[in-house]
């Protein structure tokens, strides 16, 4: 069993891991730049190493600096949460040589999932259906053009090393290929170094849905339900939400099969996540494989009752899950808002500054998920999330309601948030409605 | 529907009932004593009436003012919240006159409840095991000294009116019983101008376990399993949990049906707890019932998933209760910390003062009830609990874990509190192993 963990981020998902840890009796090291001294996951966790200046290259970043700290700090393991190295196969080859446990899967997983060509191939093996599109990576204009006449518009442009929007480009018609294909490749030779592209059916007005999965040592997986996220603005979630309102029991059950499917299809181990797109037929596409918590994990947590933390924690450590497929549970609906520091008014801009008032509701079904307190200053090098609130209740209108009610009562003041923009949102008749796709706020709000 | 609820009452529960009204969509008033100005229930509210001065006497508990106030501001209903008027007869019959709905039961059913010996007498009447004792009431020390001796010794002495322990004592023996009687009379003649007394057999080392009941106006009746509330400083509850780790499936069935025969017994209206005393054989007998939400009502809500209060609400605006008794699932473990502004090293003396800095922890099956706040004052008028820590976990060593680890981060700067106290209670073995009865702070911390 571990004696320490190492958690290799920061802000709330740190928090949270590091709560996690303390309830298990684990002994937690956070590491922290330059920059977050004065952070809450600093305070919070047993002993605190400092990695590095701010700039995230130079500590949360740094391999070499993490895994130092985690052998100086004598601790068994190392929870990367979400970002960062948490994707990174090579920094977990590393821990593995210098014999430190990552909590997540093996490098190996993480490299044929990261790759988006690799992943689909192994999807289309697994019988898991994908969206229609080439099955081979494609690097010049002249190829991709050829696939997407064929192919028929419009299609989308990906980069194979792409994520969070960046190196993606729909195309609506041939016009317009040449351009999207172009400014597409150039962004993911900046952004990962890497040219390689690939061509696809463009699903029109698609919902995004994933199956949370969990996964022992033993091959033993389950699946705990789906999260919708088709609230997103220019590829980033906004608001996630459990269960969602567009599936029938038929296709909550194929959709959680396909997904136990693709986790042993890869012999995936610990927690993931098997992203879909799903149309307007109720047909679902593979999109891609998450190999690591995620930031929407808690409206799975709210309405199964587990800890996805702790799952992860006891799967690293080579426990047998414990929970069988149909002990999981779906109890009521649970939606989440990500709050960011960022200016509405300035194309949501990401908006640092100090926090001189703060006052954060509690009370039945409210949980919030934060690293702020009154009186700290928000640095301007990282990602702007700054809270997320999760509400839980009978159903998903309730919880709408809960959530705007809750909404109300958040108070930051020195900075500017999408708080408003938010309220918008689940104010939007379409919305409550259900009637949600992931061109929502292109459609209405921009 | 109600378009307009008058909350009668302060601090947490009347924060926490305006949330509930703000999530139904339902307007709510607060009132508030001169104390209470700045508080967070008077600012939460859609509209705020001062009704008095900070006594209680001539604010939260003046009948005449809350009806006025609640006239005034055109309110269809009044929550009475628990404490105050809550369960005070001549009130509701006051708010039924004036044709404003009070969100609890009638003023017969309140006054049947609230008078214990004739509470009793129902409950022998309708089945409901009591603890052996006088079925009349008893005025002299000569009566009492009879009945007593033929019991056999310990007997409790209670006051008809009594509660929070006044008016309450125990003879060990003949010998003190006299001493016994005239001092409990004598509260009881102070504090409720009653000197009604009754004689029990006196339950030794009981667990104090209650089950909390829904009613709807059709006769429906459902229960939502038990709380433990053993755990009590000179009668005051300090820590609930649901369910009981001392229940067994067939305990708990029997305990269950018990209550809602209790509850239909005197065709109970709204939310309710029948409190029992469970002894060391795993017999149970009838203590008294609650006619209004309780304190612990949280711990109920975490494991079943339910919103109380807006049960209440529907109820009282003559919805039928939606789920049935099958629908009820006790889902993991909850735990509640009242954490009260007391010093530990005066007594528990109470310890208002100014919090000049606050943090509250939030996170995964983590609730805080509260209407603290960074800068509030709290005034000397009132309870002196602040906040109640609730959390939610799959088992009770979980709970107790997550506890622990969520009252290390809780921090009140400028005021003294029991957060110490709880936290050694939490980390005591005979609390770990559930070796706990009424007796436990007594025998181990005095």
């Amino acid at each position: 069993m571990f004696q320490k963990i190492l958690i290799a981020n920061r802000g709330e998902i740190a928090v949270r891991i590091i709560r996690a840890c303390r309830e298990l009796g684990i002994k937690t090291v956070a590491v922290y730049s330059e920059a977050d001294r004065n952070a809450l996951h600093t305070q919070l966790a047993d002993e605190a190493i400092c990695i590095g200046p701010a700039a995230a290259d130079e500590s949360y970043l740094s391999i070499e600096r993490i895994v130092s700290a985690t052998i100086a700090a004598e601790a068994d393991a190392i929870h990367p949460g979400f970002g960062f190295l948490s994707e990174n196969a090579k920094f977990v080859e590393i821990c593995q040589k210098c014999n430190i446990k990552f909590i997540g899967p093996s490098a190996e997983i993480i490299n044929k999932m990261g790759n988006k060509s690799e992943a689909r191939k192994t999807m289309m093996e697994a019988g898991v259906p994908v969206v229609p599109g080439t099955k081979e990576a494609v690097y010049t204009v002249e190829d991709g053009k050829r696939i997407a006449d064929e192919m028929g518009y419009p299609v989308m442009i990906k980069a194979s090393s792409g994520g969070g929007g960046k190196g993606m480009r729909i195309a609506d018609s041939e016009d317009v290929f040449s351009n999207a294909f172009k400014t597409a490749q150039k962004e993911s030779i900046n952004a990962f170094a890497d040219n390689t592209m690939y061509i696809e059916k463009y699903i029109e007005s698609p919902r995004h849905i994933e199956v949370q999965i969990l996964a022992d040592q033993y091959g033993k997986v389950i699946q705990l339900g789906e999260r919708d996220c088709s609230i997103q603005r220019r590829h980033q979630k906004l608001i996630e939400e459990s269960p969602s309102s567009v599936m029938t029991p038929e296709l909550r059950k194929k959709l959680g099969e396909t997904a136990v499917k693709a986790a042993q299809a890869v012999k995936y181990e610990n927690a993931g996540t098997i992203e879909f797109l799903l149309d307007k037929n109720g047909e679902f596409y593979f999109m891609e494989m998450n190999t690591r918590i995620q930031v929407e994990h808690p409206v799975t947590e709210m309405v199964t009752g587990l800890d996805l933390i702790k799952e992860q924690i006891n799967i690293a450590q080579g426990q047998p899950l414990e929970i069988n497929q149909e002990d999981i549970i779906i109890r009521g609906h649970s939606i989440e808002c990500r709050i960011n520091a960022e200016n509405p008014n300035k194309n949501f801009m990401p908006c640092p500054g100090t926090i001189y008032e703060m006052h954060l509701p509690g009370g039945n079904g409210v949980r919030i998920d934060t690293a702020m307190f009154q009186g700290y200053t928000i640095p301007p090098y990282y990602d702007s999330m700054i809270a997320k609130v999760i509400v839980h209740d009978k159903d998903r209108a309730s919880a709408i309601n809960k959530m705007r009610s809750t909404l109300g009562e958040v108070v930051f003041e020195g900075i500017e948030t999408n708080l408003d923009f938010q309220y918008e949102i689940l104010n939007h008749q379409a919305f409550r409605n259900g009637k949600i796709n992931t061109h929502f706020i292109q459609d209405y709000f921009e």
